[in-house]
């Protein structure tokens, strides 16, 4: 576990989301919910890029500061070769690290961005992370048009795109005072449609390391929330947890059960997609500590490593948990 | 740019390559050779994986080093969803940030690997990347038993995967004094099999750059290494160097030329595919260092962020360079 000294704060938030999203329970939240999720581009790929650049800023914008102001900004997504954020950021000019983390690239961008402050090298750096259902639809099981049905088991990729900037210690803001990397686990299953399951032993390693070195009490959170197991996954992981001797508490969410209303909206156990805990963190979360109605929160980014050739080539589906623990002061 | 004073060190190095490129001008150098490029595998993508695997252990071997010394590991290659490195890396247990940068991803690894270290939160991090020529042409472009013929101006995916170890100041090892994250530069071009003058104006863009900030001397370094532009892109980007002033000088090379004999491997412009710099650092570049044959280099890991349907939608292909300085004390 790495404890950052420097106090790196989120001085900057954002984010921009689909309909389905927008007409979710946080709604009231979002900085921008685009009526058909096409942000008035003619392809899937290109709506995808051009929610990552309106959420970038809107962030710049709200922070009051400008593309110069960042000096690294950590990004990715779900698309082959992460084009859609390399195409989403291309017209800033802001030095840029790609990376690769399946849904939990959110909380890994926070990671890395924070370390970099914290290396006295950077004093101002940015994460951003984005899906879309309509380009994931298409390039990991089939096109919209087809219909196809879908298990109960299988999540809903959000199409929502999320964006934080992290500066040096503000007091005002809240800040990122642990990260946990990862690693990769793989339990052996196979099921491309039930990811959630893949991803929960994941998750309950690096939550079971955070709180074997911390020794702190789980309730003393305002929230412990995974990001995207989904219902079905989030429950696998609480069991995990349990087993280990670890009790996760009322305080304990995923951000692919906060997105959806799962009984009305047809979304089958939840959200998932890079975009999922990134416009969440951005539009809920960040709201809530703003308010001063919370102080302690574990995000813990979960994501499944896979593409649709491992699944042909019977390859198992391993997973991979990164956690930051972000905090205000009272 | 960023200069780092707790001099990240490289303190181990290893790699593993297919049989074109063990065939090729820098055979002596590398620590394995498989003869059918298959690596034992039934499929060319679990043949990439388990490269990986191998490249990783044999470092860690040569460096006297276990899975667990590793405090983070940097990696990415260029299947979808960067799948081949998270395969290859799940059995060791090493807390993992996914990287994807294309061709510039090893560049990226060692820059941000030494930030980490720079941070004072870790005293041992891993940058490993990798490509493989079967798997990269079945996924961007076509079968290999379709035979299709390739333009004068493609470049040949190398079969290849290098991994480095580095750790905080050793004095004994090449040191990484220096990072220059890339900005995403975008001059509109479109033929995706002319992918050396795409990244050649962000090569360009970040050498400019660096030379701007030092005002060093381009002959002062023993080797200034793109990685991997081919013999095409190369050239336009010691044009392009040259029109702002900026002389490269005998010492200017491409790993993409380096690896192959491009008079008789038929390879048309060179190597590419993020196994490219990795492979030729680690073998031909830290075996100079090590000899005490060269003290001062310029790594310059250039990317081309593109994918099959971006180049279908009629996108064109933007480029990235990261820049790393290795030293070694005379």
């Amino acid at each position: 576990m790495i404890e950052m000294k420097s106090r790196p704060s989120i001085i900057g938030f954002g984010n921009s989301v689909g309909k389905l999203e927008g007409d979710g329970p946080l709604k009231e939240y979002f900085d921008l919910t685009d009526t058909d999720s096409k942000f008035g581009m003619k392809t899937w790929e290109k709506a995808e890029s051009e929610m990552i650049r309106q959420a970038v800023s809107i962030t710049l914008k709200k922070a009051h500061l400008k593309p110069g102001n960042i000096e690294l900004a950590f990004g990715g997504d779900l698309s082959n070769q992460c084009t859609a954020t390399a195409l989403g950021m291309r017209g800033f000019n802001i030095p840029y690290a790609g990376l690769y983390g399946a849904c939990s690239t959110f909380a890994l961008g926070i990671g890395l961005a924070s370390i970099s402050i914290e290396s006295g090298k950077f004093s101002t750096t940015m994460a951003i992370s984005s899906s879309h259902y309509s380009s994931a639809e298409r390039q990991y099981r089939f096109p919209l048009e087809y219909g196809c049905q879908r298990t109960p088991t299988a999540q809903t990729t959000v199409t929502g795109a999320g964006c934080v900037i992290l500066s040096k210690d503000t007091k005002s803001y809240p800040y990122v005072s642990a990260f946990v990397p990862g690693t990769i686990c793989d339990l052996g299953i196979t099921d491309a449609n039930n990811m959630g399951a893949a991803m929960a032993p994941a998750a309950a390693d690096t939550v079971l390391k955070y709180f074997s070195i911390t020794r702190e009490d789980p309730n003393n959170y305002d929230y412990i929330l995974t990001g995207d197991l989904g219902a079905e996954g989030h429950k696998i992981f609480t069991d995990l947890c349990l087993k280990n001797g670890l009790a996760l508490g009322k305080n304990s969410n995923d951000c692919g059960k906060m997105i959806y209303n799962l009984k009305e909206q047809e979304v089958n156990s939840g959200g998932s997609g890079c975009g999922c805990s990134a416009s969440v963190f951005t539009a809920f979360v960040m709201n809530e500590f703003m308010e001063n109605k919370i102080h302690d929160v574990l995000l813990i980014g979960t994501g499944a490593l896979l593409n649709p050739s491992t699944v042909l080539q019977n390859e198992t589906i391993p997973g991979i948990a990164h956690l930051v623990r972000i905090r205000r002061e009272q």
